[in-house]
Parts: C-alpha cells; structure tokens; sequence
C-alpha cells in the first residue's frame, strides 16, 4: 500500500449551510461565475438564497445559467468565455453533479490553452492535465457524484459523442457548501439514481482496487450499509431532512477520496455508463444501476471471494468458504434487488435502450480507455465481447 | 450534523517514503529544523537517511535533539529559539507523538507573542491559539499519536505539572510522511502501546460524540477491526512489514478527522491518562490502556446502547436488546482482554501507580478541563467523585 494523497477542500456541511455561501465565496474572490443547471433552483427558491448570501457578502454575481445533464464541451466553453469577459475571479457551480463538473471545467478552461477536450482522457489521444483554475466553490442541490469535494469531473464532448473524465488537482474546490436542505425536494427517481451513483462509486474501489486495503474495505463496506439503511428514508420521505443529511454525507464521503486511497481502482463500470449516457443522455445513477449488477456477475466469476465479503459484511449472508461463487451471486442478487426497491431500473429496457447498439457501446467504451491488450482496465479486464455479453446480459 | 472540516495536509504513505523526505521538505523550506528525540533515530539508521535525503534535496538540517517522552514547554521554547537564531525556514518532526507534537508547537512559537503555554488549553485560563507556524513536516517512527496528519500537539508545563492539548489550524503540518519501515524496530511493549493509543482514540469519539453520526460509527468500527486484526501480528512479528504498515494506516486515520468528522466529541480518557503521565512519565498509549476500559464500565452504565452496537458490531458478540448492559459489559470485558493479550497494562499497578494519590488526580484532571458545573465534559461528564471510583477501580 503506497499512495499520496491530499484533499484540500474546505467542507461546511449541514442544514442551512447555504446561509454561509457567501462569506465563504468572498474569502476566494468578489465577482462570481454562477454556473446553474436547467431552472429547478430557480423554481425552488435556491438560486435567490444563494444570490441573497453571496450580495451580501460583497459578492457581484455574473449569471452562467443552463448546464443540461451530461455537460457539454460547448457549455464549458461559453461558460469560460463568460467568466473571462466579465472577469470573474471565482466560480461558485449551483446544482447537481453536472452543473458542478461543468462549473470546475469552465475555471480550468479560463486558463487553458488550445482545446480544452485535451483535458479528458479520452482514448490514444495525449491528455494535457490542466494546472491552474479560478478558486471554485461547489454547492451541491443533489446527493450523488460526491463532486463537490473532489478534484474530478466529467464532461460530453457531443461532436463526438464521447463521455470522459478529468481528474486534475486544481479541480478541487476551494470549499464545498453542502446543505441537505437544497435535497428535499428532488423527486424520488432522481433521488433513487443519486443512492445508485454513490453506492457504484464505493464498490468501483471496492471491487477494483489492489489487494491490501483491509482499512479501506471497512470505510467502503460501511458507507454501503449507510446508504443501504437511510437511502430509502429518503426516497420514501423527501422531506425527511436527517434520511437527507446522512445519504448526501455518504454522498460525499463516497468519492471525496477517503475510500478509494490507496486502492489505486480504474472505474470500468463508469466508463461502460458514459457510453450509454452519451449516446443516450439518459441519468447517470439510473445507467449506473443497469449496468453495475451486470459488471459485478462478470468480475464475481472471475474473483469470487472479494463478493463473497461484500456478501458477508454488506448483506450478512452466511458462505461456505471464502472462494463459494454461490454466495457471491446471491449478495449481487440482494444488491440488485435494493436498487430495484427504491426505483431503479436494473435492466436496459428500463433505460428505454433497446440491444440493438450493444455492439457499438463496447466499442466505444474501448475507444475511450482500454489497456495495451486493448481491454478495459478493471478486475478483471474486458475485452470487446466481455462488454457485450455484460451488456447483453442486462437487456 | 453540523460541521466545518479540512485537513490540508499532504500524505505520503508507503514503505520507502522516507527517500522523499527532502524533495517534499524542499518544497516549503530551504534549512530546516530537525527535531528528534531521544536517539533511538540514530542507532537504527532512520537520522542519517533523513538527513542525506534532505541533505539531496539541498535542504540544511539544523538538528533539534532530545525531546523527551511527554514533551515539556522548556524544550519548545528552546526549540524555537533555536529556529529563530538559525534562521530555519520549517520544521521537521521525527520520532515519536511528543517529538512532533514539540516540533509543531516550535514552529508555531517561533511566531508567538509571550508565554507559549497560552498556546494549550488549561483550567479557566485565557487560552491563545496560535494563528502561524513555519511550515511543519512530520516524519512518524511509531504508529501510535496520529499527529502526522492533524492539527493538535500535547505539552506537558513541567512547572505545574499540567499536560493539555493545542489543537489550532496552523499546526496542520503541510506534509506527512509515513514509512512504515521506520516502525519495524520499535519493541512489542511500545508497539502494543501504540495501538492502545490508536484504539482509544477512535473510542473517544465513538463513545463521547452527539446522536446521529452512523456513519461516523461505521468508519470508527472500521478501523477498531483493522487494529484489533493487524496490532497483534505488528507486536508478535515486528519485521511484518505489511501488519506495520496496516497498523500505521489505521494509526493516521484513527485521528486525522475523518472517523470524527462532526462528532464533536471531548475526549475525557485522553484528560485523565494525562494527568496520569504528567505526574508519572508513563508511556501514553500504556496510560490509555490502564484508564479507557475503566472509563467504558463507567460510563455503559449510563448509554448502555452504544456499548451494545460496540459489542455487537467490533467483538460480535449477542444482545438481548438495545439496552443490555450485561452485553454492552461483555463487548468491554473482550476489549480489555484484548489490550491484556498484545502486553498493555489494563490496572495502575501495571503502571507501577499506587492509590495513595487518586484524589489528586481527579482534581488535577478537572482543574486543566471542566465544564460550567465543575465536571470532566464526556458522555456522561464526571463529577470528581466519579473519576476517582473509576481510577480506583482500575487500581
């Protein structure tokens, strides 16, 4: 176990943490990029807090409205040209894990010379890693991608049609104001998909990561049974403010780095997801739980006792040894079943993606990221036919 | 929950980490001072590897040695001198918790108007925090403190015979690094201290925290399993390089924020070992373990449902219902039996401490911390009577 590992943001967490926004903006800057998704805060009074905290600290407010799901390069792009003619000095991103990926592409981008698509990996391509970006605040509206405390995001670029990642240390936030209240009112689906997003956050580390990370195994195990417990208070009772509070900390602590250290885990379920949603622009969480119990059916043939713990510790299911595939199988079946519980769809037709294309996803996904023997990375690698045969699998 | 957190601090984690000692020093400082203990770096060849790799990196050493067990202001503030009249730019703790506990707090002395003792909390005195510190690098050679990685230091004032804690912002060091090859010389006897060390101070939090934390709970029982697992074969077979490392993982953790994150938790076992060590120069962690398990029965009487959940989800043991004491005593019973089975002392005539001055003790402990009502704050606070039945029966 050898790793580096720092994680910089500030985290103010709790109900009524918006009220902080502002004070702890102006400690970055005084003129702020506020990136915003498609209206929702507007409709549900969010924009006018934060607006109300961030005047009244002194902070002028440059509007950069309409991030769609599955954030564009273009997007990105206008937003940055917006920052840089209006001089913005920081970027506050105000909504779920799209406006947020966006809003801290858009502070990389100000800086940035040449296509910033250069930035995400992105198949053979050289990814040139951005170094420098506007200070940025995240202030999450949803639980689920954890992005607002971590250095990564994940943009579409739609003249190719390709979904990728960066993770690079200037994207954390300087601060991420995280308040559970701005979640009451997301309606149970999407609730539902962000309870899927960070569960596949924890098990794509769980699942894929070296041997050796006994410590690391219990974080993950037991961010999995705080989610499994109080995710489906949530999407039962949305306003439910404690069901909230402990699924968006779960949220966070899921990809914020304190799981996945040192576990040094390629993500291949998300990369099989990016295909789908990018070609689909269907949500993230949703293709995530169609596609994450099909992945785990594949790796648990192939490396039966890591499952058999996940069914030990996370299902308390009994085993007959620590190799006992039967037991494996029957955890996945329970985490399947959970998702399905609380309103997920499990299966590609639930999706309303036919099979037809499974061919050309796995492709894709391999023209992203694949290996030197062409797989994608993961435990095990898949090749071609292992991303077809998953993907059949889930049809 | 409510809470602010950061942990700035860079984490460089792995067997062979000391080798970059000085190109992470170089970064923050160009003549450091290097602060030591009582030797024991240099009979095992850890000082003179240190200092050629910072040697390397162009960094001159200034060397600070003989920071004794329960560091004392006189060798803070003969630190500091030191740094100020050399000119040292940061501050380099090896060794032990007290040495870089002393190294920390040199470093933000060196900035500090008057008498430094106003630095560490104690009884109803004016605390001063520090704001400002020379750059601080940690270098652990035992896990045990876990102050490589957080914002605290513990002093004993040999003048009054107090020992109390700091605990401010700017003793955040900038980077830790944590070789687990440097632990493998330390003896059973301290080895085991260390992880009673580590143990307590996820019980600390665990037991004295607020309501509503369960995944706090979760991480915290996350990592009493990994020590409960790892600390043995790390006493029995110190040249296990990988229990070391798996213990030291758990000793970072175990205090850098992340298992405490919210819990806002006092830490009434640490205030009474330290009363304990002030008077007697007993090894810290060998304290904890004589005061924690006695402190446990104290205070299941009270909460017996988080014994319980204690019982129940470290040791497995059964429970008749949510509040069974008998169960929430067993999970006590198997705790203690395990501190007994790695070499800690679990009475104070281990410690070779006799009854005659338990009295002083209580009212030592609650004249460096009490709360409006003249109590030892924890869950439940302790009037003086009560920290005198629990040490007596610990006798």
């Amino acid at each position: 176990m050898k790793f580096d590992f720092q994680n910089p943001t500030r985290l103010v967490f709790g109900a009524g943490a918006l009220k902080k926004l502002g004070a702890e903006v102006a400690r970055h800057g005084k003129r702020a990029l506020l990136v915003l998704g498609g209206g929702s805060v507007k409709r549900n009074g969010t924009f006018d807090k934060a607006v109300a905290s961030l005047t009244a600290a002194g902070v002028e407010v440059v509007e950069m409205a309409g991030v769609e799901p599955n954030p564009r390069l273009a997007t990105v792009v206008r937003g940055a040209e917006l920052a840089r003619h209006e001089a913005c000095d920081v970027v506050v991103g105000l909504g779920g894990g799209s406006t947020m990926d966006a809003a801290k592409v858009m502070a990389a981008t100000v800086f940035y010379e040449g296509d910033p698509w250069d930035m995400i990996a992105h198949g053979q391509a050289q990814q040139r890693l951005p170094t420098r970006a506007l200070p940025i605040v995240t202030v999450p509206t949803l639980a689920a991608t954890g992005s607002e405390m971590n250095s990564g995001a994940v943009i579409t670029n739609e003249r190719t049609t390709e979904k990728s990642y960066v993770i690079a240390g200037c994207l954390y936030p300087r601060v991420a104001v995280v308040d559970p209240e701005l979640t009451v009112t997301v309606p149970p689906d999407h609730t539902a998909y962000g309870v899927a997003d960070l569960l596949t956050h924890v098990t794509e580390g769980y699942f894929n990561g070296v041997e050796g990370t006994p410590l690391q195994d219990r974080f993950a195990e037991g961010t999995l049974l705080t989610a499994l417990e109080w995710g489906p208070r949530a999407v039962a009772h949305g306003q439910d403010l404690e069901a909230r509070a402990q699924v968006q900390w779960a949220s966070v602590v899921a990809l914020n780095g304190w799981v996945q250290v040192g576990v040094n885990a390629p993500f291949p379920v998300h990369m099989i997801e990016h295909v789908l949603s990018a070609h689909h622009d269907v949500a993230h969480g949703a293709g995530l739980a169609v596609v994450n119990p099909a992945w785990m059916r594949f790796a648990a043939r192939a490396r039966p006792a890591k499952f058999v713990q996940f069914a030990q510790r996370v299902f308390g299911l009994e085993a007959r040894g620590p190799e006992d595939l039967d037991a494996a199988l029957a955890g996945i079946d329970r985490f399947q079943a959970f998702l399905e519980s609380i309103g997920c769809p499990t299966r590609l037709s639930g999706l309303k993606i036919g099979g037809e294309l499974i061919d050309r996803y796995a492709r894709d996904t391999l023209r992203i990221a694949s290996d030197k023997e062409g797989r994608l990375p993961g435990r095990p690698p898949m090749s071609e036919a292992d991303i077809v045969s998953t993907l059949r699998s889930a049809a």
